[in-house]
């Protein structure tokens, strides 16, 4: 597949054309393209551009409210709920965190709880954007079921990501955005094809029960990492996300793939806490500069593979992007393209 | 061993007048012991008063700080700085909830950053009582160094607690509260005991390279819950509580066993949100409700083990221990007597 490189500017622009042929006013499409794009110029492919066209297949169906009304209520001095009107989820998260960081430097620290929203992209573009202002983060979101509870043999629980980021003054902040499963259905299918066993700690097969055999784990359910703590993990999303939000939460969530014509809800959280508070600048960049050092430092098991921290790849990835235009099919752009020029 | 029951009063008093022979203030010892005494109803007796003995070594040798001045700076209205000048991890830490619970009654959403602590116990005495009066909590601590970075060859990491809670209104909070390793050193010890292999995720040898031989394993380092996922919840916990705080980080947090005359300086941090705000006692407590119904009719894999929540046996011990009291060695209540009585 041939690739295309294009400025940050230009698939901006691209990518806000496309969502307004889709029924979004250009306000919105510009600021759900931006989530966009950062995912596509820290690498995060899968979460980039290339969703514009599965949102916009559920905004044709009105799965996806095209002109939402995003309501923000503070609750609290430090708290916003936060209810997206079933739009796109990125539209709703980029207006979210703007308004929450808005709370947070007044308070020191503001939280956010947002409901009737849809998937929100990766986290990696919220935390980075907080650190850009000097806040710490805490965000995660819940999602479709794919995980069991431990010891249970139905998903009832999403692979609901959390994400934590930490300014630093260097621009290299330190982002970690993960979801909770051992690995991704996709690796599962990877070993099958190879006919290769998979660790038992992967998935489990139909009756619940861990297995080394990828085409049974693939009809069965994926595995959270470290067993009951990543099963907790992703209840305590769900619980800080979806139940408290008032969004929808666990089996509640509906399936974009088998019901995209009605509304998901999908609840977020996130907590922004602001840096500047609590030392100087200088205080705090020597801190993190000691930090990474004492990491990056660490002998390594195999010298050809330094120890990273959690964004560096990313950290890289958008410096590259910004020097020389992120790198993208070309069959993704001629799509955008044509959706953008409305055929 | 024998075990005998002692009521939650008995085991409070019992434990306040240990730590007051070893030359804390009554009102300090008291709060010290509270958080011991609740982990011990928990079923959580590593972390409860057979803690005292290790704690009182240190304040034998002014490692730990007989009679701290706690100092509790507001620096923004939902932030507040603890300094805890070295004193017993578990009285900073009820103090330092306390506070914040105030301030996060106030705003909303409040959160705490401690420096000049010590072990401060398990999480889920600080969490419960966060959800008994109605705060949904993130809690967690940076620990001496146990964990190497992902392709690291030496600890440069604490295996960092970190828990969340949830209030529920029928008293059975939901609490995850865990450790960032795979499984504890001492399953890794039962294991060489009985000549056992062990999976290659719980432990790398000394050269960093994981491995499925138990005594390797006690020569090398403990590996993270889903590897790079662990690793990085590691950092970013270390950030917050350390870094962020101002206490010490990484490999700066001494060893309390190789040198327990000098201050750890471990950093804590805990994020407060007052549910109140959100909606109705009623409401909230429906889809609590709604909730745990979803988790716990889950088919199990095996019929006589039934899925649960996090925290579910805690709740069922203190419930047991209330009603029964608390079970103990009998050879762990006569040397707390011993030492209470001056002897």
């Amino acid at each position: 597949m041939s690739e295309q490189r294009i400025s940050e500017t230009a698939l901006l622009a691209l990518a806000t054309r496309a969502l307004t042929a889709y029924g979004m006013p250009v306000a919105d499409a510009a600021d759900a393209a931006g989530v966009l794009v950062l995912a596509d110029m820290f690498g995060i492919h899968t979460h980039g551009v290339s969703r514009i066209e599965s949102y916009g297949e559920r905004l044709d169906l009105d799965g996806i409210n095209k002109t939402p009304r995003i309501e923000v209520t503070r609750i609290a001095p430090g708290l916003l709920m936060i209810d997206g009107d079933n739009g796109v989820g990125t539209l709703i998260g980029a207006r979210a965190l703007e308004a929450i960081m808005q709370a947070a430097r007044e308070t020191g620290i503001a939280a956010g709880f947002v409901r009737g929203s849809n998937h929100f992209g990766p986290i990696t573009p919220y935390g980075w954007r907080a650190a850009e202002a000097g806040f710490a983060s805490i965000i995660a979101s819940n999602a479709t079921t794919t995980i069991a509870p431990t010891g249970g043999k139905e998903a009832r629980l999403g692979n609901n990501p959390i994400a934590f980021s930490m300014p630093n003054a260097d621009g290299d902040h330190v982002i970690l955005d993960m979801a909770l499963s051992v690995v991704a259905r996709a690796k599962i299918r990877d070993a099958n094809k190879r006919g290769e066993k998979i660790p038992d700690t992967w998935a489990t097969d139909r009756d619940g029960f861990p297995t080394t055999d990828p085409a049974a784990a693939l009809d069965g359910i994926l595995l959270p990492i470290g067993g009951y703590k990543g099963y907790g993990l992703s209840v305590m999303v769900d619980l800080f996300a979806g139940m408290l939000s008032g969004a929808a939460f666990l089996t509640g969530v509906k399936s974009w793939v088998d019901s995209p014509e009605e509304p998901q809800n999908l609840g977020h959280f996130f907590v922004l806490i602001d840096t500047a508070r609590f030392a100087s600048a200088g205080e705090l960049a020597s801190r993190m500069a000691a930090f990474t050092d004492i990491i990056h430092s660490t002998p390594a098991a195999d010298p050809q593979r330094p120890v990273l921290l959690a964004g560096e790849n990313e950290m890289r990835s958008l410096a590259q992007a910004r020097a020389d235009g992120i790198s993208l099919p070309k069959d993704l752009i001629d799509s955008l393209e044509k959706k953008a020029a409305g055929h």
